[in-house]
């Protein structure tokens, strides 16, 4: 049983692993398009990777933030990152993978984000927030870095699944399901609704100006 | 006695709350120029309500922020943004009005910034810069995040005005004034300077390049 | 003997300060090209000059951050930016002076960023990368505040010269040097590196599209 409990660790730990370096790739493929240099690649891939982490962490008061503890974090981002540099086209041809991966990192982090907000003692309304965070703001970053249109802010059903996750999380608390089938739930409330919105191309109203 | 200093705690906090949620509605009203979802009414106007004070925060190191502790701030933030997205053409209707608000909760923002960061042994330029950075930053980091030339840097006397009141607040310490007269007339000093502004159109000169 | 560690000391903090008083008259000139107000060229000007430090000490959990604890870097750099206000001018005329009196701030900088995060028990890839934010990350936040396109990300020896003084450190912990070897030893590396950019013109390849 302690066998297995840790065998259910190290993966968890192997997919937070796999999920930075796709969110490193995607961000990098925004550098790619930018033409920017091997340092624009892993500034850019990194801040994609763990910058939605790294904000929850200094809000929660987390010191230090995660990737200080653990360097594998940022060794597998840059790496990533280095490796979109020489390989960009290839990964180009792989882009619906890489959508679909990115979404399931989307809703780990999601999950993730939520649970240690909870455990540091943070209300609903934070830990809900956090779980967002986690999963898309490393995204807004990247956006903001390469000067682009944020895509968390138009047409994209990407917070709101990071949302509906937490939300879902959060919300059997009360349930009294083991841990690990909380979770689970949460990612697939997450991850389908992202998928949905990938499939159908699904998307939140913008605003419209009355005079439009 | 008792019963005041608690109604008047009370009353602050309820202003507190006012001003955060007039800052949202500001921070929407980006949101729903750039035709953004729902999704960016929120995160924009959450920015621009919490973002300065987040700031402050961080760099002095109360851990976690301000609100994290209480969520309250969250909430209100993300109802007054929301309710901008199906209100923005009201509330455009109103934007005199929001005007003023907007420099009362900056004016209150500037001296709560600077007594925080004081009573945390901050010196004095730590402490105003706090001051200025509790009332404004959170307006900085809508304009960055919607890609818009920052208001801040340009014609407006606005950090000023929290520049002044948080330095009068500081000036007024030798002079054994209650607590409660100090705050109101650091507070008066940064809204008169923001009215003034607003009423006659003062702006502080710009740098032109001396070929021009 | 312990007059001269003072007097190293001491001289040490005195470079540090003109480090950030040049790093602040950097962004200060591009509030200028910008045509800023006052305002505007002390928030840029101090956010290039203090803005990497603030991001090494936030991840790391250094609290407060390192100019709360000691005010003299935000008054120097508060200074350096209102008078390139008034003497823009004649600053753009040492421009060249400027230059290399930046790579000297940033050879510096890189050097103490990754001996603080050392200090401090971070592992080596995350000690390179807060030397490398330290040098070079306040330049960063300066072209989004100001909405240009990051020279950090193109074309510019600046992250790598950082890079490889940092790398240069740690790799000679083993060494068994004098401290003050050592960093020095760090410093001319980054130094060297950058100048060599500079007077040569040389730059990392960017990325190029493959259809293009």
């Amino acid at each position: 049983m302690m066998l297995q409990a840790e065998t259910l660790h190290e993966a968890a730990a192997i997919l937070d692993l796999i999920g930075v370096a796709v969110f490193a790739v995607t961000g990098a493929l925004v550098a790619a398009r930018r033409q920017m240099d091997p340092i624009g690649f892993i500034i850019v891939g990194t801040a994609t990777a763990i910058g939605g982490g790294t904000m929850r962490d200094l809000v929660l008061g987390v010191r230090p933030v995660f990737w200080v503890t653990d360097q594998s974090f940022l060794v597998v981002s840059v790496l990533a990152s280095l490796a979109t540099f020489w390989a960009a086209r290839s990964i180009r041809r792989i882009f619906k993978a890489l959508l679909w991966m990115d979404a399931v990192g989307m809703a780990m982090f999601a999950v993730a984000g939520t649970q240690k907000a909870t455990n540091l003692g943070a209300g609903p309304v934070v830990a809900v927030l956090m779980g967002v965070m986690t999963a898309s703001f490393g995204g807004l970053l990247r956006d903001v870095l390469c000067g682009e249109k944020p895509l968390l802010f138009h047409r994209e059903i990407y917070a709101t699944a990071a949302l509906i996750g937490a939300g879902l999380w959060l919300a059997l608390e009360p349930a009294g399901l083991a841990p690990e089938v909380r979770s689970i739930l949460g990612f697939v409330a997450a991850f389908g609704v992202r998928a949905a919105a990938i499939r159908w191309g699904i998307s939140l109203p913008n605003y419209r100006h009355p005079e439009a």
